[in-house]
């Protein structure tokens, strides 16, 4: 074999063992979150054919989408985002789907984006939507479900915005754009409020041919926008769900960057670190019927879990966390002793007590010190000739730095 | 939006929530399993540079990496398995890693299969290996760990066969096949035996210039070969992890289709169904290097998640697994008692209950009903104004079809 020059690819990452702590946590408390709530667990392709992907998002995200030609010269891609792959499930499975379906949905997609702080070309999205009705309760307890998991995972602050898609086209109207394709184009622009200045969105609206009165009454308009009947019942739903009212409120400025969204639209914001939101969704009523199903509506959420973990690290959310799985390492006295430590390590595994043997039979007991120290294990066994004769074990307290003589049940005891 | 014809690739799989349910119990139990040797998560991107995927498999299967050239014109491919993405970091990071490594890794790969029954082009493999050490006691921990993995999913019958690339390599000298390239391809052919038939091997290794007489002489070596010295070493280790005799064997036929094995190598075979193996591995201990890292030794295996799957579906060895994470449905009388319902609803997550109130706060009971049944949710909930005054609950069992009143707290007690 030849040798190769090895990197990772640009705006990719790999996530070593330590890192992995966090965001396995994370899912396992937002599994737990969602499964509470009656959501199912749904998986798709990470490929499916363009036409599928493309047409969805808006033009400036299609151009993101990984495209290429497979051996069989097909059209294909990698999914952009969660939303229309869940969607595609419900036009294609519709028959035996049961309405309402309601799915978690935890997998990477990918974007070809600029890579920059807070923002890869592979992420690992964790979606909740409810396919097959218009109720706003189902709005209102995808946001009860965010703040359940920005609860467990001990956020302290955090801002839900909550506006309308029906409020944002009923404000077009006003202006005179009924067009759809120039409100979408419109609502694209003012999406990029929270990362550019306010003149520089403006020239763009200038620039898809709105006069300056127009995109002045526009910026007065959305100051005044009010909630309309649904979204008063999505926030009556809100307080009947016990969500604290300083977590969540109207923002008539948020627009949300993607096409496919009609009605209530939602996104998070931590104050500290300044990072963005670190949910966004919202209502697709046409999306299913968009992708050849029948006409099912659907609301949902993005979780970010990137960037929820950079909070987690950021503010030190999850002091108690260990670094390994790994609980006691068994060290090997001398080849003729391992025998004795893989029994012992054998029966704190069947006390569901994670255990490793170290993997060297001639290794020196300094070097086996050393890796158990190194990989942060609490807890480390010596068993040698003294230890077998008089039937006990030797455990050191890797933290506390002190070592101590114990029967088996004793030390059971001691590390469960 | 144009509206899309829509389809899922052909050899790409969507799981539906039933499906869903077997998978992510598998997964759980593996991932247990794994963290109880110490075994730590590590996750790598899904794509990689073209260079660091191709040359490592062996010819025919660089035809099936999914390449493709990415919008910044770099030759980038979809991972082919996990073996290399985890080889890359100990070349990357040797640095900051603390050997012997041992990581797991649960991801996707893509290869471009012609699809078949039990082949697909997307496959989630669940794999464990330890860098860092030459040791025997490495590779049978790996072995014993498939062990204790397949005795914890229930399965009744398997046998893992074992032989060593060593042992295949020092028959390939005797009979005077000398060069890697030549041996290796050899190997390739040999890896066929368990899907085409003997005479189209042989005519495989003639038409790769092999004498008819020293094919027959290959055939015949192989048969009477026996474990070297290392073998011997890893089959005593065996026996001290306590893995039943019955459940591995010596296997001098076996010999893996990767270029990248170096010494003792492994596959895991069921009577029933006949699906091929469900797992394979072995020692790899060159792939670091020939990924532009130092020298570090490896042993490892995937396990195949889908076959695996497979298995458990065709033997029934899940009974009790439920196909949803719901465990009561809280219906809605009418518009007006929907906080009692949700109030219930909250009362019950609290006690760790997975609990949904249905989200059309209007629909007919009698359809809120069928929904839980079609739901397969065992216990519903039915709160209406008799119920209320009386401070009670009625409770219906959906499987038994009987019905009870209850107190708030008979009813935790009943259905947790």
């Amino acid at each position: 074999m030849a040798k190769t020059k090895t990197q990772t690819l640009k705006g990719f990452r790999d996530f070593l063992p330590e890192e992995m702590a966090i965001r396995q946590k994370v899912i396992d408390t937002l599994k737990e979150v969602f499964e509470s709530y009656g959501y199912e667990p749904l998986e798709t392709p990470a490929l499916e054919y363009s036409e599928t992907l493309l047409g969805k998002y808006g033009e400036e995200a299609d151009k993101m989408v990984y495209t290429f030609k497979d051996k069989g010269k097909r059209d294909i891609g990698l999914i952009y985002d969660l939303t229309v792959p869940a969607s595609k499930i419900l036009a294609l499975y519709s028959q035996k789907i049961n309405l309402p379906f309601k799915r978690y949905q935890i997998q990477r997609i990918w974007r070809a984006e600029k890579p920059q702080k807070g923002r890869y070309r592979e992420v690992l999205q964790c979606d909740i939507d409810t396919f097959g009705t218009t109720s706003p309760l189902a709005d209102a307890e995808i946001i009860a479900i965010i703040y359940d998991c920005l609860k467990k995972l001990n956020f302290k602050k955090f801002t839900i915005r909550i506006n309308s898609r029906q409020v944002l086209f009923q404000l077009m109207k006003d202006l005179g754009i009924t067009q759809e394709k120039k409100q979408l184009s419109v609502f694209r622009s003012l999406d990029k409020l929270e990362k550019v200045k306010p003149e520089e969105v403006k020239k763009e609206l200038e620039n898809k041919g709105l006069s300056p009165e127009k995109i002045n009454k526009l910026f007065s308009l959305i100051k005044s926008a009010q909630p309309d009947d649904n979204l008063k019942q999505l926030f009556d739903y809100l307080k009947n769900f016990g969500i604290e009212e300083k977590y969540y409120q109207f923002d008539p400025s948020l627009v949300r960057g993607l096409d496919y969204y009609t009605g209530p639209i939602f996104e998070t914001y931590v104050e500290e670190p300044k990072i963005g939101s670190i949910t966004g969704g919202g209502r697709y009523d046409k999306l299913v019927a968009d992708l050849g199903g029948p006409n099912i509506p659907a609301t949902g959420t993005t979780i970010g879990l990137d960037r929820i973990c950079d909070v987690i690290k950021e503010k030190n959310l999850m002091p108690e966390l260990s670094p390994t799985p790994t609980r006691v390492l068994v060290t090997i006295f001398s080849p003729e002793y391992l025998v004795k430590s893989m029994e012992v390590a054998d029966k704190l595994r069947k006390a569901d007590i994670n255990t490793e043997v170290y993997l060297e039979p001639n290794a020196k007991l300094d070097k086996q010190l050393k890796y158990g120290d190194r990989k942060n294990i609490p807890f480390v066994i010596i068993l040698g000739p003294e230890e077998i004769k008089r039937k006990i074990i030797t455990l050191r307290d890797m933290k506390a730095k002190t070592q101590k003589q114990l029967t088996l049940q004793q030390l059971l005891a001691k590390v469960a």
